[in-house]
């Protein structure tokens, strides 16, 4: 099994984004998978082209990208990408579109087909929170996930791939405000590899409670 | 113009839900359109059901559902409804729908068709805060806007329809810890009352950038 | 019974400060005490002064100080003052005093010696949240709070003196960030007529586990 | 230089207090300095009993007390501590007092005499957040506090002593609210070392606005 791991570059000001960061320092097989790893520009549209072109290439069974959620406390997985983008700050190469569709002829949305309370129970299991969230929000965390998946319905229809948000690392919140949560580079990269053994491990996905009061 | 505006009733040990307490404090005629208010019951189903007979009743033009989001600190006005529910508590029936699509046809997800960026904006000429959120959760909220959506795509193509989340008001947080937020029963009143008048001022959205960084 | 109420105006930017604009709200009577008010300056030394320069002049029984602390989800009764200020941002002459004790000779800290958990009980039985507070920051909120009670313990033994910290209204939060709480100034006008109620009807404090975990 | 650690063992129902944890973890020399490490019971009395022994025995010139403040997002410096016990919860020997003095002839407060602006400085310029904190709380933290600066107001005199909070570890969150802060073991350690470092390398404290606004 071979599994593309996505991480998005530096954004918004700040000199390192922990997302590629901890997929640097995944091992390069878990349980068995070959992990293949991979940069991606913090740009809408480039970062999709970048992704497709390595996906071409090698032929992956399952894709998770992964990007920053700067104050999420943990790890959170991601259930939807919607077909809307609209982004509060310019991109790296300075777009910043309006309430765009990502593909015109897109569905709506799409859901992840990974297993991810598996993956949530995992990272629980060996000692770290997690969480599933129903938002990726809509700048380019939500634009990869939603092109990842409007990939998968309609060309790569085999592979199965998701989205993971990463908190901030504890270096990234000296200048913000006291109570912005972070979380330690180990501990996102060890939130990751569970995630990811959890996908190798599970082809089905586990029953968990992880609905919301509202 | 006639508007259905629909609040649940209390559920989860709460003695009151400021969703319908909003609503019945909503003046009978808002811009000149009418505003007729429905009570439905916090109940996977039956709330559909409810708002169904009322929707073939009096032939709406607009409708607009009201659910309680606690915690959170002003109205936000919802984008997207998604085909999956789960129950972290049980219904006011003892319904906990366990990862399970609304509709089985239905689509992953619609986007509310109401102009939400002028909904927003009025709310915020008016001196009170609003947002747009990108999550109605996975419980009876998400439900019933999903429903509402689901007929307007299947059956009532003429109507306009989304889901308002609303906070808890100040005396529901008295037993919660100290930092939960709320807002009073008039302000949120208010906050429907000037959203649903941009709803009849504003045929087509407008333009305000509500994007998010991740 | 004769009860000063101060309340600071506006700053850091802020166009309106609750503080005072609730203390505005308030009878004129409460519970058969005459309730004096008075709008103070955010600015250290002066406030001070116009506050000893009123208690000169009316005589009050008690004196309780209203600031606000912009996040608070309600309106919360600072237990203490402490001997040192130390200002983020400029007050409204300029003034920032860095690392300074507010007397030279003064105690470490003072208690308030109002009924504070009364006042708290009697918001909560008025259907409001409240709650004790343990650190009234270094800013003017702490500087006059500590003014007030170094008066009561070298001068003006007789009074009784507090001080009362209140949120952000909601127009005030319009502009920040969407989780930011806010009370309604009706609210915090109510809060602090059950807080003076519960002054002129307590002669001693009630028991009330206000205690925390750390 | 001999500097006496110490940190509470678990309580209210966690299985780990992060606190002894992370003392346990200290180097056993920092910047030349011996550091003596000590556990200490969540009791009140109890715990200052066991430091007041070790500090006849050892004689340190630096006494440092650890505890947990959960939900914090980073190492938090305590500048006071208040002369009044209140437990929410019962301590691990069932005391739970109440609107009590630590001692009947105490100061209403002590201030910390560390460096402890130097001590946060350290812990940014090596990359980790932490701040300055304006109250210890009601328990057992603040009490074990005041007792150390009640010993040293009145016995050891020529002691330097503080409190320092430290936050959950991640693993002490997967049953809590998906938004409750943590902090790695390994960072609050290296946040302690920082700490403990510049109380030996900086015999008067370093300026740094640490005030707040209101």
């Amino acid at each position: 099994m071979k599994i593309l791991v996505t991480g998005f570059d530096p954004f918004g000001g700040d000199k390192i984004n922990p997302a590629y960061e901890a997929v640097k320092l995944l091992p390069d097989v878990i349980e068995g998978a070959e992990i293949i790893k991979l940069e991606i520009p913090t740009v809408f549209y480039d970062s999709a082209d970048v992704m497709k072109a390595k996906i071409a290439e090698v032929k992956p069974d399952v894709v998770l990208c992964v990007g920053q959620a700067g104050g999420r406390a943990s790890v959170s997985i991601e259930q939807v990408a919607i077909n809307k983008i609209e982004a509060r700050i310019p991109d790296n190469k300075g777009n910043q579109p309006f309430d765009t569709p990502v593909q015109a002829t897109g569905d709506t949305a799409y859901f992840t087909n990974l297993p991810i309370k598996a993956m949530v129970k995992n990272i629980h299991d060996n000692g770290l929170p997690a969480y599933i969230s129903y938002t990726a929000g809509t700048y380019v965390c939500n634009y990869i996930m939603y092109e990842l998946m409007y990939m998968i319905a309609t060309e790569f229809k085999e592979i199965k791939g998701g989205f993971v948000h990463v908190p901030f690392i504890p270096a990234q919140t000296i200048e913000r405000p006291v109570d912005t949560a972070a979380m330690s580079l180990q501990d996102i990269a060890l939130s990751l590899e569970y995630a990811l053994a959890a996908i190798v491990t599970n082809k089905e996905d586990i029953q968990l409670n992880s609905g919301t009061t509202h």
